[in-house]
């Protein structure tokens, strides 16, 4: 088991997430949200705004000495996300994509990071990840995914886990439904979440492929995303309309598809008829073995970058 | 005078801005900072990182109740900001774009501000404000611009001008270069600037149309931006990396064209050889009138939409 990642049993993870909370926060919202009740249509008379920048000054007292960046890329209009402990310089990449590779590279080296962890949010279908590269290129770092994703990596991440970069961490929720291995990565002050495919704003990821479930995307989405708190800022792993970020609160007043009961839900994504992924059948096999060659990966791979081009 | 531009007396300015930072900071940074001195390569040795989480709860505690929002328009690669006071839903618009009226529009509607001010950092070369069609569509907007733009507007702003929103304003700071009428807009808590085309993540506007001038834009950069906090994010106009931030201490250190001297950043200027915008010869002359015809600006202007789908 690698030391980045933290695994405890239900029982004690249980305990010690609700001695942080009561150490890091001081009021109700974060304590309504841990309840983690199933509430399909909770809270939607809460005021965005106001749940936006209740507790700004805490939240972010919280994210001292995190650094933040936020990176697009368009082909696939794909996010990737850098978080930093600025102290140990210690760093995590969330949905690296393959072809800006040397941007986050050059970022990284800019700033004296040292990458710890490229975790995937799922089984990208739409563009291959860079993380076998960047295991060539960067001593030491490991790529992680979910057990459920199928998918090689050095980490395969479970309900719970946490993945640790100096005094900072992510916490693993497992957000089935876009796929099977769709994960939620949350800051631990839970100021943040990287909603990778199961979120979108305004929308979410669709589920009529690699183990796609629309009653399963949505029990995930309500049950363990709209749970957060609703100041907690959603980052997804894609946008097409020029939006960067969200929040709880927002999306659960204001997403179009999940405002809906379950039933109106699953006819919607059932009925979206979408055309299949451009990249899907050169995507979804690179991205299995890493954005790599199978019988080379992880440290000897045939970087598929022909794939991407054609 | 429009009642949400606070101007005062250069003196009295400087009283304030001495009162307010001393009742808003604790320590050296801004004191260093506020020294306003010319120094083309100062501060080089300072840590990025360390500069970027210093003052991070100070910093974020004094943003308490501002709601931000960075929007991108992907045909100029334009970044649009929206900030809010969440508790009056005061808002104020950075750089709004003519095509993605509607988007914000309808952000505006669901979080239910008022918007007081669309500004533009400048007059705009490559894409049509959609100021004019702003102030047709919600009552009481005013438009803001730098005087020295030679642009119609509500309110024509100059240094030390305070564009407020609730409880929250912006500081205009001229900084001229790219062209005659281009401002910086820094938040109260002086925690992000708002660039325009001036300073880009890793670059800085071009300087050889509209009044460029290459010395100018130097000279803004190192003694405007450059001496504002090292934390201070960058947020800029423009875009073409899928970057969305970076930091004054990070562009201090690590921007390829300002960490040139003088001289070689002008021969630098001088020899680009870049193609003319786009859209020059319809940008500029609809910009000059609030993206709408002149005869009718602003309230019954004839948008030039088909003068951006050509």
């Amino acid at each position: 088991m690698c030391s980045i990642i933290n695994k405890a049993r239900p029982v004690h993870r249980a305990l010690a997430l609700t001695l942080r909370l009561r150490t890091n926060t001081e009021g109700s919202s974060y304590a309504a949200a841990d309840r983690g009740h199933f509430s399909p249509c909770g809270g939607a008379d809460v005021d965005p705004l106001r749940a936006a920048s209740r507790r700004y000054c805490s939240r972010m007292a919280l994210s001292q000495g995190l650094l933040f960046r936020q990176l697009f890329e368009p082909e696939s209009s794909t996010y990737t996300y850098l978080l930093a402990d600025t102290s140990t310089k210690e760093a995590v990449l969330i949905d690296p994509v393959l072809e800006p590779l040397d941007r986050a590279l050059t970022l990284l080296h800019e700033l004296g990071f040292n990458l710890k962890v490229a975790v995937n949010t799922h089984c990208h279908a739409d563009h291959i990840t860079s993380t076998g590269l960047m295991k060539k290129r960067l001593a030491g770092l490991k790529s992680a995914i979910s057990k459920f994703s199928g998918a090689s990596a050095d980490i395969h991440l479970s309900e719970g886990d946490k993945i640790t970069f100096g005094k900072q961490y992510l916490t693993v929720v497992e957000t089935p439904g876009h796929t099977d291995g769709c994960v939620t990565l949350v800051t631990g002050d839970r100021s943040m979440a990287f909603t990778g495919d199961a979120l979108l704003i305004r929308g979410c990821g669709r589920t009529d492929f690699q183990q796609g479930s629309a009653k399963k995307l949505y029990q995930s989405i309500h049950q363990k995303i709209f749970t957060l708190p609703d100041h907690c800022l959603i980052y997804p792993g894609h946008d097409y309309k020029g939006q960067t970020a969200s929040t709880v609160a927002e999306e659960r007043k204001f997403n179009p598809r999940l405002t809906k009961s379950l039933e109106e839900f699953v006819d919607i994504m059932n009925n979206l008829n979408l055309p299949k992924p451009k990249k899907i059948d050169v995507s979804v096999p690179a991205n299995l073995v890493c954005g790599v060659t199978k019988s080379e990966c992880p440290e000897k791979g045939r970087i598929l970058i022909q794939s991407t081009t054609s």
